[in-house]
């Protein structure tokens, strides 16, 4: 099976000093998901979780909502030209009554028959397919809580150190205890792996909890965490405009450039309980 | 039409100051790039260079390899409800005799058939859709003039500074002149919006230059690099296992962690000549 590093030799120059010496990689490799035995995407992942990243992916889309809604996961026996199985095509098969994604290429264009494509188009396509809202969620986080975070997720990588190459994706409980960490070449993948694994432990919608990301926030992390019911996203760095606009308009709280003691609050500031005088 | 970035109040938190400001936000918004009026995808994009973007996907895709191959390239009127065009359709006609692109969702699963999916599989994929090689291109690089890069990038971005949400890539000469700079929010369009650049100057393929990119480098960045004949990708931040092993195959030169006076060089090192002594 896939291993979340990999070791290569690199040449190191510092000034004009030059070493050979073997370096640590994070892993990339491309995965296929199946529903029911159809190809739905690729997506080019670090191994590891494959199993939550594939469901996760699943509730991104609002296929699935539940753990429920999955009856079962395996590895496809795709082999290698010398038969070894790649573990790099999963397949989903969906619960009686769940009904299977649209595969179409269609899907990817249904805004642009009635309007023309935009940015409103696509905050509508996340509310039409929700399966809760954030709105009213009553989650309350300390400003103290949200400043620690970053330093709790760093904590908690074990990768990060060694490659420098992984985002990382970080679920919270409003008091600040880590519910689960996943790390992924790309940014989408490790909040899908945290969405899955949540949905496979019986946890969605993920009411009252906090979602750290390593990197910037855009409309699909925020899409993300919509559609698992997530109220709070945090990022370590900058959110797009349209990723503001859809926590807006979703009603979740969207913090940025959270970094020792500061912090740029977006949408749903209310949501934050402010310093308490010492 | 869009604008680069958006402008939006924002709560600003330092340490126990809170104060309510104007913030700038990197713009986000659909775009979808149709060939001879055929939806092929969407991307979500900063907007700005739209057309670049458009042809510039094409090349990555190995559709066009030339200024000729592209017959026109123009906005769809796709209207909103206020009947305002919302510049976030491009559709390219190809010239006479160039094959339009594969729309059907086959194309993501060409490697699943024969084998396993797995990375082989992808490099194989790029090697039979590359138009020229990188591998015989006799680009040298002084150790310097790769140093000096980031800081040319910097000083040449205009947007980062006010947003700190855009990924930026620049394309140079082997004597460290700034060729061309785009950015994004998509790390991938910002590349291809380079590469897009490029093939409307006439200009590929990109012999004897260097691409460098804010962030990580991916196997998809180090394949926009080969489809373009860029034979030198430079990366301030981390590679993937598989983009080091594409880059080896294909015979591009890839730097990471290009930070100051130091660097790790993953492949291709013969092109780098070393710091002269004083």
């Amino acid at each position: 099976m896939g291993r979340a590093t990999v070791r290569r030799r690199v040449l190191r120059i510092r000034e004009s000093v030059r070493s050979h010496r073997p370096d640590t990689l994070a892993a990339e490799e491309p995965m296929e998901i199946r529903v029911g035995g159809r190809p739905l995407t690729v997506t080019m992942r670090t191994p590891g979780s494959d199993f939550d990243l594939a469901v996760g992916f699943l509730v991104s889309e609002g296929v699935v909502r539940s753990a429920g809604d999955v009856r079962s996961i395996r590895y496809c026996a795709g082999a290698t030209a010398d038969g070894g199985n790649t573990y790099n095509v999963v397949d989903v098969a969906l619960a009686p009554g769940v009904a299977a994604p649209d595969a179409s290429l269609e899907r990817n264009f249904y805004t642009t028959s009635s309007c023309g494509l935009c940015g409103k188009a696509s905050l509508d396509a996340v509310r039409t397919t929700a399966a809760w809202t954030v709105a009213e969620d009553p989650a309350r986080v300390g400003q103290e809580v949200l400043e620690s975070l970053p330093g709790r997720l760093r904590e908690a990588q074990r990768v990060f150190d060694t490659t420098g190459g992984l985002h990382a994706a970080g679920l919270f409980s409003t008091a600040g205890e880590l519910l689960c960490l996943r790390e992924d070449v790309g940014r989408h993948n490790a909040v899908d792996k945290v969405v899955g694994h949540a949905l496979r432990s019986g946890l969605l919608p993920l009411r009252e909890s906090v979602l750290l990301v390593s990197g910037r926030a855009s409309f699909e992390l925020v899409q993300k965490a919509v559609m698992a019911g997530i109220p709070v996203l945090a990022a370590v760095s900058a959110p797009s405009s349209l990723a503001a606009e859809l926590a807006e308009e979703s009603g979740l709280t969207l913090v940025g450039f959270l970094r020792g003691r500061s912090m740029n609050v977006y949408t749903g500031a209310e949501r934050l309980v402010e310093r308490q005088p010492v």
